[in-house]
This record gives structure tokens, sequence and C-alpha cells, in this order.
């Protein structure tokens, strides 16, 4: 029988679970590729630590010894930054290797390099795992582009600051409460900025970028907020109107402008981010035949991970000669209305006084946290003027507090 | 360049979506085929409706006509009933045609003789449209099982259904008043009993075991219960307690046997199907190595249905030679205890005066409406002394309303 030869590059949370995943589903991969996978190398960092890997495997620190091996079929990396990783998998292509990857950071960086480099070298690049974990969405976006055109992609796409949200609102803690918590888990690094600020979000939205309209925003132009301005405050404001706050990803095309943003916004029960708690991910597929799909699942972890990886594997294995590429629609470009809408925002640090023809108040919810309603470009103009201003948009159709109001009013 | 000709077996709604949506399209199917895909033939009932379909078709009530057509790639079927369906099928098949289905009755009557002759004659079968219309539940399993062994699926799969029950809960409808808006909204047909006694959600849930586990329970040992018992009373109650009434389809696997029911549960706001609301479909996936992925969107409907169905025309196009065949998982069998747990329902009919030691008393909930906790078995034991006796299972972690409670005993 033949055997496909593995290589796992690193061996933490992602990579241990694609060798356990392997290891306990040999029989499932056998039946599925009709060959058995066997892992003959790891990439390790450290040598003295102790793994529990088969005294079989070679496991070295140095990469160009697995390069050396006399058979490697695939090479799978699950190690973070952008290099050496990426010189790394250019010699894996090289080599001949399919690669797949579940580094985000690097694969929105060099994707489109890596892709065309597979193309001329005839093997596939796979990357299900770099967007929302063990949950199929870059496979669900290409089957729904067979023929739909997709509008917009909205998601929840890092799961530690959606557990720190969540932490916050359950058990009133602070965000730094809430972080040592995620740390403890394991959900966050001890420099947890590329969660808590958005970058791991923002890389995620460029790959659905580029799949979805099969180029990606201008990464300077892409509105990228954290979450290190909600207070716990903010969130029982919110909570007494029924919202809750979600640090939501955003990409969508109008005519030929592709617009992305990751920022916390603010959502009522009957938006399907609402009930998405703890670390889990979802992701909404706006696209114009189907409507909107929604998918949710585990976001991370060791074996959601790894199964995203391993599908990939299955996938490049039994497509051998067919290169897996980015997709692009064909663009037909959905014209949209440019007019700005107005919208709700909740909004901190507006003097009760302020008086603006274009800001509607609706209503203050605790001292100095109010409801507006205002477009987005008059309420920008506004906090160029005032920089202590906060604010946060109220997704879908927010009704406002008209009990509490009606109190109020009663009570003067 | 060459062209893909396909026919259009009934031009109901899903019919003349799929039509439409191959002439709103054609460019991206163009791009995605490298091919046109031609509509070369309709077949209909009856030839007096007039109908917006372009002159160069084949409008004809006969299928043998279809058939005679010099070229033929792709039979759609948007057909209802049985037969003559799977007969023209087989025709089609015969004849060198790949098949694509939108009928469930007939596929989970039929589909495994399908698939063998469509097997023996090297074409293939496409039948995402089957299940939960424009949510590609069946892609998404299939991708899961490249490596994860299945345990359990469950999901809302009938739109019909869902809406009634809404509307029950929202407008404080009797069943026939939301039945009657159903059928308004062309959501229900004149005999509405497909739906509401959950038939339709049992053919679905069929066609996913078959693909999930590779064979069905015996139909008959699956308990199919429908929606019509449940009154706007129970719901009122229901919601009292946080709670509301959904028709769950589940199938599930533990050692050898497999175990189906499609029948109304209780869940509370922490479940995602609390919130899929009107005709909108939901499928949670639980396996071994992801967890549990819930896919949420529109189940039905001319566009939704009609993306299945061009999704599986790209699919059978591009893989011309290769059969799409149901996939077994190679089922090491997922051990589970089989002791029966307590849990926590919702009953009518029972006097209050019962005392049976298996039967714990949580709370009257209104007149004549409890919650108990007791095993399956021992419920089950119960109704069949007092056949007066209705009971719905309330799904998840189910706090017993405590304050309510505590009302009562100090109002003692």
């Amino acid at each position: 029988m033949t055997v496909v030869k593995v290589a796992i590059l690193g061996f933490g949370t992602v990579g241990e679970g694609v060798y356990r995943t392997i290891q306990s589903h040999a029989e499932e991969l056998e039946s599925a590729l009709g060959k058995k996978v066997e892992v003959a190398a790891v990439l390790i960092k450290n040598k003295q630590r102790e793994r529990n890997i088969h005294k079989e495997v070679l496991v070295t620190t140095d990469f160009e010894e697995i390069l050396r091996l006399p058979k490697l079929d695939i090479v799978i990396e699950a190690i973070v930054n952008r290099e050496p990783t990426f010189t790394i998998l250019q010699k894996a292509i090289e080599r001949g290797c399919h690669i797949i990857t579940a580094n985000k950071e690097m694969f929105a960086h060099h994707g489109k390099q890596l892709i065309e480099l597979a193309e001329q070298n005839n093997v596939s690049v796979g990357f299900e795992a770099t967007v929302a974990g063990g949950i199929p969405v870059i496979q669900t976006l290409r089957q729904l582009l067979k023929v739909n055109r997709v509008q917009q992609i909205q998601g929840i796409l890092n799961g530690t600051s959606n557990f720190i949200l969540t932490e916050m609102r359950d058990k009133k803690w602070s965000f730094a409460e809430a972080l040592l918590q995620a740390q403890k888990n394991g959900y966050a690094e001890a420099d947890p900025t590329n969660d808590v600020e958005g970058f791991d979000a923002f890389y995620k939205t460029m790959i659905l970028s580029r799949i979805a309209f099969g180029e990606e925003p201008n990464w300077q132009e892409v509105e990228r907020e954290g979450i290190t301005s909600i207070t716990s405050e903010l969130i029982g404001a919110a909570e007494k109107l029924g919202l809750r706050f979600k640090h939501l990803a955003s990409i969508s095309k109008e005519g030929s402008q592709i617009k992305g943003t990751v920022k916390p916004v603010l959502v009522g029960n009957e938006n399907p981010f609402y009930h998405v708690e703890g670390v889990e991910n979802a992701v909404s597929l706006h696209s114009d035949i189907v409507g909107r799909i929604t998918l949710q699942g585990p976001g991370a972890g060791m074996f959601p991970t790894a199964s995203a990886v391993i599908e990939d594997l299955v996938y490049v294995s039994q497509n051998d000669a067919i290169k897996r590429s980015f997709k692009s629609t064909a663009s037909a470009a959905v014209e949209q209305s440019k007019v700005q809408p107005k919208e709700f925002w909740l909004v901190t640090g507006l003097a009760k006084t302020y008086s603006n023809p274009s800001i509607t108040w609706i209503d203050e919810v605790s001292k100095g946290v109010f409801v507006i309603k205002a477009s987005k470009k008059d309420l920008e103009k506004l906090v160029k003027q005032q920089e202590t201003i906060f604010y946060f948009s109220i997704l879908g159709e927010y009704e406002p507090a008209i009990a509490s109001t009606e109190e109020k009013v009663s009570a003067l």
C-alpha cells in the first residue's frame, strides 16, 4: 500500500493536535485515501523538551534535514510568525510538497505568493485552519461561490476576545480580570495584543476577502479597533437595553470597493451573534441567491483546528494534481446605494447639553451613557472635535427602550 | 465552446427558481465550468398554463420526448411524489445523464437504488437540495466526515412547522390560525400533513443518517411526532419558563444502534435552536474531533433551493466521471452509556395528586401544566397507564424556575 509521508512543523497546540489525530484516526484516513498517512518528521524549536512522539519519527530543529528526507508528500505548518515560516514553506513547495497551514498572520501576508508558487510547482495549498478553526467556513464559502455572488461576510473570528467580553458581562469583571482568566485557561498569550486589538481577526478577514472577492481592501483603510476601551460599566449599560458587545469582523463589496472593519459593535437578542458566547466563533455569509447562512462552532483549540488541517490533508491528497487556488468571483458589481443611513449608537463622553441637528437623542441609559441616532459621517465629524467620545454601533433593528423613556417622561 | 445541456423536470417553485438562476447567473456558471449551461427542456404537467420560458426550450408533458433529445447531460428533478419520478430518473441515468434532485420523499425511499444505478452507468447523483434548502449541510457533513466520526445530528429541518410554532408564540394564535397564515404565505400546502406531522423532516433525517452513518435506522422504530398537539396555552406556559417549542429532528449512533426521532421538544435561551425562528432551518453536527458545529439559514424557498441545485450542477459537471456516492464512516463504534438519565419534562394531563417515587415534581407552571423530572422510560410507563398525558422534553440545562417556586412557597 502506498503511504502519504507528512512533516509537521511546530508541536504546539495545533501541531500536537494534528499528530495525535493522525494516530487516533488512522483507520478513517486510510479508508478515505486508500493510503496510509505517516508522520515522517516533526520540526521543533527546543530539543530539550520532552515530547510524546514515536521514536521512528525524525524530530529536529533543522528544516533542511526534513527537506532531505527521501520521500515527503505534505508539509503541515503549525508555527506562528511570518518568518522563517514563509521561507520554509517556499522551500517545501519547490521540493514538490503540498503545504497546509494554520498560520493566519503569515498567510494573510504571503498567501497569494505561496499559491502562485504552488501553481508553478503543481502542488496544492490548504488553509482551512487559518479561519475559524473547526468551522469549515472556507469550504462553505467555496461551495456558495460556485454560483452565488457573496456580498458581505460578518463574523466573530477571535475566540479570545469573545471570551473576555462574555466573562466581563457574565461575572461583572473588569477587562483585566477577564484577560487574566483567558490567560489562565490558555486562550490568551502573555502578550494578548494580537487578539484583543483585533489583529488576529483582521488577518482572517483579509483571507476571507481574497476568497470571496478575489482581492483585499487596502489594509491601511480597514477600520480596526480592539476591545480594550470597553468597560464593565458600558457592558452593564448595554445589557439594560438588551444588547451585547461583540467584536465583529466584517468585509463587504459595494460596487468595486471592498470595505473591511474589525470593531466592537452592539447586537440585540434577534441577531445570531448575540448568542455566540465564550470561545465560540461564528460566521455569517450573505450572498445573492441563498441569502444569509450562519455557521457557528469552535473557532480554536487543539482538536477543532487539527480537524480542519486534516480535512485539508485529505483534500490535497485526493486532488493530488489539482491545485487548490483562490477563486475569484466573476464580480458583476453589486451596486448599492452610497447614501449614509442614520443608525443607532451607544455613546459616552458626550455632553448632555450638546445640540446638533444631525444627531437625535434617544435615551440616557445610565449616567453619561446615551443612545443616539446619527449617520456615521456626522458622528465621526463630532468625534474629530471631541476626542473624549466613544461610540459603538447598535446592529440590526434596534427598538428604543420606549418603556424606560416613558417612565422618565412621566417621572418629570 | 462546449455546452452543458440540462433538462428541468417540474416548473413549480424550485424548478422555476433553477431556470431563472441559470439565466441570471450565466456568467458565473460559465466562469466556474468553462462551459455554457443551456436549459434544453422543461417537463410540465399542464400545457395550458402560461409560463415565461424561452421559446427555444422544449416544453413538454412527455418525458420520453426529453429523452429523445440528441444531447442531454444533466436532468434536474424538482417534482414531488415518489412516482413517476423514480421511474423517470432511472431512465435518465440509463441514458447516461447525471441527475440532481430536490425531492426528499422520493430520495429517502429510492436514493440508495439511484446511486447504485448511477455508479453502474458512471454518472453522478446530486441531492444537496433535499435537506435544508440553501444550507450546504450535505457538503459540510461530507467535509467533516473526511476525518471526524459523526455522533449526532440535530436539526430544525421543516420551515413550515417552525413558522407555525413561531407565529403561535409570537401572535398568541391557535394552531389553526398559524397554519392558515402559513398557507397564505405559500409555506404550507392545502394538505399540510407532510410538514406538521413530521414526515418531511423524517425523510430528511433518513437522508442525513445514510450520509453520516452509511445506513438508516429501521423506519418503523423512528419516533415521529407532529406539532398538532401543541396548544397556544402550552406555548404560553413554556414561555413563562423561558422555553420555546421546537420541532426537532435527531439522529444518533450509539454503539451499532442508530436512533432517530422527529418530535417537538422544549429548548432554553442558551440552546442554538431557541433563536431559529420562522421558516429558517438549522442543523447541528456533533462529531468527535471538531465538537459541535451549527449551520443556520433559509431551509426552503425558490432561490435558496435553486442555489443548492446549481451547486450540485457545478459539482457533477466538474467531476464528470467521478461518482458522487454515499460515504460510510469507518464506524469505530462510539460506545456510550445506556443508563437512562433523569430529564426535565413539561407535562399536561397528569393528576396533581399523582405520586410515584420515580417522578420528581418540580413546579406547576400554569393550571394543569407541570414540570417534572423523570427518566424517559419511567415516563413512558406512566403514559401507558394514563393515555391523557402529553409530555415534552426540555432540552439542555434547564434551571427550575426557582423564583416562581419561592414565590409560591412564601405565598403559602
